[in-house]
């Protein structure tokens, strides 16, 4: 019997037509969770509304009735960010997926939060614009979910990440307001940040219903790879090229044993050393010099290989390199549990949080692979574990407990670009100390009687 | 006779030391204004604070004794940002300005409010890095006023204006309290972004104490301006060059009146329509070709003239035209006042907005002069009026108003890098609608007794 309150129900029944809403248990299942690994829970309903109207209109009920409500795009969430709070149900945005406008001439977008990133910048495309951040989840990871979690990627270095991106929002607040935040204006300094603060704000403070996006024109691109005998090499590089004044589109680092990861999955032979992954974004020559000075450079300061991708076919083969390790190791370790991070530390502090995190897997005893945003310092780490080795797992735990304190040390943060959500919570006053009651007083005037996903970001 | 409260002043005496707070009214004198037409207003006292403490126990006294406290950095805001709030002290910052720490492999500094922009940059280019935005009253500015206005300038375009280079903030909220927001990690989805609403805050959520920012590698340079036959085929050039995918360090437009007032002023011979001035920032041979794409598309679209800046001297001539725009008008209407605007607009209406400036003034009976950064669709207004002319000044008050209105009818913003202060606040409501209250709900839950800049932003 699904607990839900006759009176809750009706009122849903008067707002929504029948196709928007669903209290059947196999649905519920499939917005029970997210892809963490944090512990499914049943919504009491899961609602799609198609217009602002209608999240305006629920969450009013939901305000009244005192039911939290968890907003979902895409579900492509790794840190339990979008699974259900308890008693509350699901709003999921995939209904309103309309790019709604493209404004060629502002490089703008105005579209609607369901909308999926790949398809985005496939309507864009033709206008030779894009979007820049660049998330690996760009297949099922929406706009609105990307807002709300203010997700990066792999142009976030040269474009910045969604934040930067972010013009103008209309948002529905708990009480069932409907507001615009922000400007068209490319830049503004009128009136506090609201959109800013919304972004990243995991459904928190208010439920976004349309969104303006800042686009960049497509540029001719380059993309080489570079393989270093060590971390330390591969880290100078990264700093070189920064400071010689470039801002690549993409610099990627992949270690050793993500290496090895393609090599066995791909049947490839890469060297397995520590290895860059650059990508240019400019004008023809440009890019090209770029290239040139970035292979000195990586020369000079020891790179084994450097090697640039001759033809788009060869880019793609780069790209999928840093692409599927992922799926490299789901299907090395098939049947594992991963335990992952998302850790971005100052770029000085780069190579010796690598360093401590494979000082840390041989203390443990286990095996792990980091690869992630060098050029932004942002570090993804994966361990695998078998579900039955409950001892793994726990040494698991521990270790990305203590890489985690080891970037809060550094003067990093325990989340990159994935958010809080369930998993990072207890972080959250180790990074901010007593900035977190500043946090919880502006929940606490935007959404007074905490209905927007409770129970994410700040423990109880 | 000051109205200061012998108590207060007692108080005052024990927190700071004799040199640190001045009741002299021919020094309060100096801190009743800032660059703005605003009405002086003297301030009971003015405090030089020395350290973070310091700031947070006089904050603390304050909001116990409800007397106002406007933060000042170098006092060159246009808005009346720092304008003292009437019966109340001013706590400037001029005493904090020390560099505190680069971290060239990190690509930041920490650094005192108080620091000076161009000073900053001057120790920064030791290291080959700079803090970007590139604000033309760099030489007073300090980087805790560009904080509180979120200051924009002339390389906005393509590094982003002061919001987009904050990493973290040591704050002294209204109570006393000292926080830090943010993290020195290039990037974050960790809680709420305290960080972004703080900047552009314009001191009316706390004090900054301490910031640290993000730089950029110097990069090599190349200039051009290039002279169009109208406005129209000008803006043209602005939207190909940013099609193309080339991201200019800097993009600037000064209109025909504009290069008038150059000529007559630096007796230069320049043609008198409208002209753009490229900056590309990047690597030598890259910026070449930057330039010659320009070149092109200018030529194709009908520019008369494109002149490449072959020496430094010669680029430091191109910008003094744009940099001393303000000083020929200053000079050629001596003893006029001049009613300056901040605007920004979407890029498509950034030529019908210069148009309906130019029809407004002749409907009004007015010259106005106008410039800005084309790329950023920010424009900045001038029309001079003799103060004894009531008349003239009504109108062209009223232009301000009709073109600031016109601004925000097309999606664009009432400022778009110098703050609402006092003389935007009327737009404030009209800009943002209803968004007002929840900038109104956070000012109250962060500042309850409303002590910290009161009567800016807001209409009462």
């Amino acid at each position: 019997m699904n607990p839900i309150s006759p009176f809750f129900l009706v009122q849903l029944q008067i707002l929504l037509p029948p196709a928007s809403y669903s209290l059947e248990s196999s649905v519920l299942e499939g917005y029970s969770h997210d892809e963490s690994s944090q512990k499914a829970v049943m919504p009491l309903a899961v609602v799609w509304p198609e217009n602002a109207g209608q999240i305006a209109a629920v969450l009013k009920l939901c305000n009244e009735q005192r039911i939290p409500v968890t907003a979902r795009g895409g579900g492509s969430s790794l840190e339990g960010n979008a699974v259900p709070s308890p008693g509350g149900i699901v709003l999921s945005l995939e209904k309103m997926n309309t790019v709604l406008e493209i404004l060629p001439e502002d490089f703008q977008v105005r579209l609607q939060p369901g909308v999926i990133y790949d398809d985005l910048n496939r309507q864009l495309a033709r206008f030779g614009l894009f979007f820049a951040p660049g998330p690996s989840s760009g297949d099922v990871a929406t706009i609105g979910g990307m807002v709300g979690n203010n997700a990066g990627g792999m142009n976030a270095l040269r474009y910045g990440v969604t934040r930067d991106h972010v013009l103008r929002l209309q948002v529905a607040l708990a009480d069932g307001a409907l507001l615009w935040f922000g400007t068209r204006a490319m830049k503004s300094s009128s009136g506090f940040d609201l959109v800013r603060l919304m972004v990243g704000s995991e459904g928190m403070l208010g439920i976004v219903t349309e969104i303006v996006l800042r686009l960049h024109g497509l540029p001719e691109r380059r993309t080489a790879l570079a393989h270093f005998p060590t971390l330390e090499t591969a880290a100078q590089a990264v700093f070189e090229v920064m400071r010689s004044g470039i801002l690549p589109g993409a610099l990627e680092l992949m270690d050793a044993v993500s290496i090895q990861h393609l090599n066995i999955f791909k049947k490839w032979s890469w060297p397995e050393t520590p290895t860059l992954l650059f990508e240019f974004h400019g004008a023809p020559r440009g890019i090209a010099e770029e290239l040139e000075i970035t292979r000195q450079l990586c020369q000079e300061i020891g790179a084994t290989t450097f090697r640039e991708a001759a033809s788009p076919a060869e880019r793609e083969q780069l790209w999928a390199g840093r692409k599927e390790i992922t799926r490299a190791e789901q299907d090395i370790f098939a049947g594992h549990i991963f335990f992952k991070g998302d850790i971005a530390v100052p770029l000085s502090q780069y190579v010796p949080t690598i360093q401590k995190a494979q000082n840390l897997a041989e203390e443990h005893g286990l095996s792990i692979s980091a690869f992630g945003h060098a050029g932004d310092g942002n570090l993804h780490t994966t361990i695998p574990a078998l579900p039955g080795d409950a001892e793994a797992c726990i040494r698991a735990e521990k270790l990305m407990d203590d890489l985690i304190r080891f970037a809060l040390s550094v003067g990093g943060t325990a989340s990159g670009e994935h958010g809080i959500g369930l998993a990072k919570r207890k972080y959250l006053s180790e990074e901010h100390g007593a900035a977190v009651e500043v946090m919880r007083r502006i929940k606490q005037v935007l959404d007074p009687n905490g209905i927007l996903n409770p129970g994410k970001m700040f423990l109880e």
